[in-house]
């Protein structure tokens, strides 16, 4: 139901605009103001004739034809100023920031109600009341600063809750996270957070959209509807993460008291994000880490190489990737040993690359170049190049930003020392670049979208069953007992997919076997129930080796 | 086997020291005349009379008496230098910057143990070499910077990598933590992390030492005298906090390469650091976030009070806490009614205690009042209080400050709007206190502290056990079985403390043993093996009502 009016107005008129700067009528004038709305700009002070050097009116009768209204007056005064506007001045479009409606009283609620009907009936959108309000690429609509950069590849926001959309992008915007838009839907009255997901699904263009959503939620109350919309998203190519605060039964009556939000069961939130393949975030620095690492190209395998100047951030680095599910794999042959020689004495290649605190821009370069093209089994690289204090970097993160553009493999840049080369870490954001500070928090973030499982498709195939197989498996059942091929066989009928087995009574076949189903096996004992009991079990077997010591042992298990 | 003159030189002279600030003797130079050094000055450098404004002699032969060197020469250069300053000019400290040492090949070994002999024989110390050197309340002998704020009370750092100290200072120092000292031991060639841990338990005055002590290592050499020392300082009062990197396979592989750490076995350091006591951390950002709960009052109890004036961040906090183990209680009573009326219409007081964004700092002197003295159930306040950006917040953070000077419970300030209210963070933080930015991190690391136990007592108490006692029960088992009776009796005369129980076989036995028990209770039919098979176990079952419907269901159990 966003009108074009709401994302692209041509005209903007703040009712109750004033000078007062610290009130939520006169900071949302001058953010238009500040940050270049280009349309016509009026204001309707009953007082003044001239706000902020802005024309106003007395009376929200004697305006323009206007796009897009911005109501900072008391509630009670809504209504009908919004009859006024929708019906006399065309204004498809309003953004209501006060409060007093259906979160304080019955009442209010009743005028939420005669306001949503108004802009019903001719064809409006309306975001909020009680909500700080939006802002895109045309307009900074919001009674709050920060307003971040703004960049039409920058990340979808839509918050339930204004305070938090700002703290979230305070926590944002000094890694370099910039954005496209930003809704807060307060008491979505007309428009929750399920209707602008439906809107950013159903206007996506492949082209020209972003493919970055952040969402901070206190109730989910269209679970079909978010399920929809996320996963659609998702499959057009889309990255969407996630608050859902209220996880704990303490969390959610602090919710419940917060935003009137309904207690979800959090099971259930869970499941839904899983299925619709959203990243579920517990905290704003998480969000905004999984939101910057959205913002470079997707991980297309886990083997990741860690390239350093300095060893401790690196070994943090690689505990937390390895801790969670990633490698941080070996790296050797000739094309290690060529790398090698480029650079200085004592570095090593093995992954971590450490390329030593003295280690230049230009062997960064070879370094990358060689993750890019000659060591096929990286998938990515995380470089991290501070700088104890001595001389700047600049030439090191613009070599960066360089490869960035350059490589195919997505390359994360962490950059810890906030301090010392605060000015070099500015300048490669100015680029449009995003820092890592803290490589744990990196590291941890990464794992948690790389296990993040796609959707599943909109029509789920199902597998094809072979039932006159399955009749036969049931039949030539003894006393009611499957023995394991058989069970297998019935897997297999029934096209359900299962771990490679092998029924082995020779060393030589237990190793052909191994080697054929690939490493790392399981090995057991077909026999006893209680095999663990008997040491008839034996887990994660990883080489050739194993597999005929365990056999050996195994074998003689009664 | 540290010395006076390490910790309060009354001069210094830099061997090496040069103009050029971007190489480590002019770096160390500068830092030491720029962080105000008091004592006497001197530089050996061969072609220059005059250093940085500071006298420079030509050879280290002409120097005067000093106390402590700092050498920033080629390693072949030092062991001779070391000969002269220890063995004609009275030196007793020493802090080598220099690299190529052990670390790069067996001569640098021989040279290093050459430096150590000398040292030894003179009894004096030594701090690396290859390091980035030491600093304290007295002097700044590093060639990096920051240099964070040094206080009595700040923190003891010891690290095993230079760099990484660096990056650590650097994820402290905006959150508002200071430092007591901070060494970087290298290649610890006389003087490990054990041995300074050592030296700050031996050192210990409860009156004036400081009480919080941070360990970033990637090998623990000695893990006896760090198990000593770290779990005497803690049982002194102190709270030690460490990252040991190296957890993973890769990890450990990759700080082998960086430090020469052997790989110790993960599992053996985290039993060694929860014997001690230590709080483990895995990255940067944790490990600064725990320094700086440390720094405020330990908390006594689970009870968190989480105050705002968003609900947002309150929510997620709310969810960090009681996912983790600690609660955030509900808050009634008369009390709860009072505190209520001081606040605007729409505050809750429920816990979280959200005053609303318009809240004042009169109305969280009120909160903080009544949570220090009227709700006893409470053991701390977390309180939060951002900003959209309308108005200064200078009042609130005051009487933040001021409460926290007044209150025996711990107050946790959680201040977002790291943009929006910067200047009033820097001012809050100019007093010495500390800023947690975000409320999920901060939430996950109080809960690890408070669930991370004190060491054992230095002499573990044995139970006492009677022995005839135990005779008598195993004497009267039949056919070796113990009935459920006999088998506490066994506890209890063995001295071992074990969860109360009660048989019985009526109802209102049941009841009347489950309350003198305490709920929650588990109940279990006596007799069948398998009793999860047959439903003959119930956990948690929290009160009188349930006890006897779980009866009468368990007593028809055959």
């Amino acid at each position: 139901m966003i009108t074009k009016q709401l994302l692209d107005p041509k005209s903007i008129v703040v009712v109750g605009g004033s000078d007062d700067v610290q009130k939520p009528g006169g900071k949302v004038l001058k953010n238009l103001i500040d940050n270049n709305f280009k349309g016509d700009l009026y204001v309707v002070n009953p007082k003044l004739d001239n706000v902020q050097g802005i024309k106003s009116f007395r009376d929200v009768a004697e305006l323009p034809q206007v796009d897009l209204a911005i109501l900072a007056i008391a509630a009670k005064f809504c209504p009908q100023t919004v009859e006024v506007l929708a019906k006399q001045k065309s204004t498809k479009a309003f953004i209501i920031l006060s409060a007093g409606f259906h979160e304080e009283s019955e009442e209010g609620a009743k005028l939420e109600q005669q306001i949503v009907d108004t802009i019903n009936q001719t064809g409006g959108c309306l975001i909020g009341p009680n909500c700080i309000g939006m802002m895109n690429t045309n307009y900074a609509g919001v009674f709050t600063t920060p307003v971040p950069k703004f960049d039409p590849k920058g990340v979808d926001f839509v918050s339930g809750s204004g305070a938090t959309a700002v703290f979230i992008m305070e926590s944002g915007m000094p890694k370099g996270l910039t954005f496209n838009s930003v809704y807060s839907v307060g008491n979505s009255a007309q428009m929750g957070v399920e209707e602008i997901l439906e809107y950013l699904d159903e206007s996506f263009d492949p082209k020209t959209s972003s493919r970055v959503k952040l969402l901070y939620v206190e109730s989910v109350n269209q679970p079909q509807k978010l399920l929809k919309h996320a996963s659609s998203l998702i499959r057009k190519g889309c990255k969407i993460a996630a608050v859902k605060a209220g996880s704990s039964s303490a969390g959610s009556r602090a919710a419940s008291s917060h935003t009137g939000a309904l207690a979800s069961s959090d099971v259930a939130v869970d499941a839904l994000f899983r299925k619709a393949g959203i990243v579920r975030c517990s905290g704003r620095d998480e969000l905004t880490t999984v939101a910057s690492i959205f913002m470079h190209p997707e991980l297309q395998g886990k083997n990741i190489a860690v390239i350093t100047h300095a060893g401790g951030p690196a070994v943090m680095l690689t505990d937390s990737l390895s801790n969670n599910g990633l490698e941080v794999p070996a790296i050797d042959g000739p094309k290690a040993k060529e790398l090698l020689t480029k650079l200085f004495p004592g570095s090593s290649v093995a992954n971590p690359i450490d390329f030593l605190a003295t280690g230049t821009a230009e062997q960064l370069g070879f370094i990358i170049d060689a993750c890019e093209k000659d060591f096929d089994h990286i998938d990515a690289m995380a470089v991290i190049f501070g700088s104890p204090g001595l001389f700047p970097v600049y030439d090191v993160y613009d070599l960066l930003d360089q490869k960035m553009r350059e490589c195919r493999k997505p390359i994360f840049p962490i950059l810890p020392s906030i301090i010392n080369v605060k000015d070099e870490i500015d300048h490669f954001i100015a680029k449009g670049r995003i820092n890592f500070p803290d490589e744990v928090t990196f590291g941890n973030a990464l794992s948690k979208i790389y296990y993040t499982q796609k959707p599943a498709p909109e029509k789920p195939v199902l597998p094809k069953v072979d039932e006159a197989k399955i009749r036969k498996v049931i039949d030539n059942a003894e006393n009611g007992y499957l023995q394991p091929e058989q069970v297998q066989d019935l897997l297999d009928a029934a096209g359900i997919h299962r771990a490679g087995e092998a029924i082995v009574t020779t060393q030589t076949d237990a190793i052909e076997s191994a080697k054929k189903l690939g490493f790392p096996v399981v090995m057991k004992v077909v026999g006893p129930v209680h095999k663990s009991d008997v040491g008839g079990a034996s887990l994660n077997v990883k080489d050739e080796k194993t597999v005929a010591s365990e056999f050996d042992r195994m074998i003689k298990i009664k």
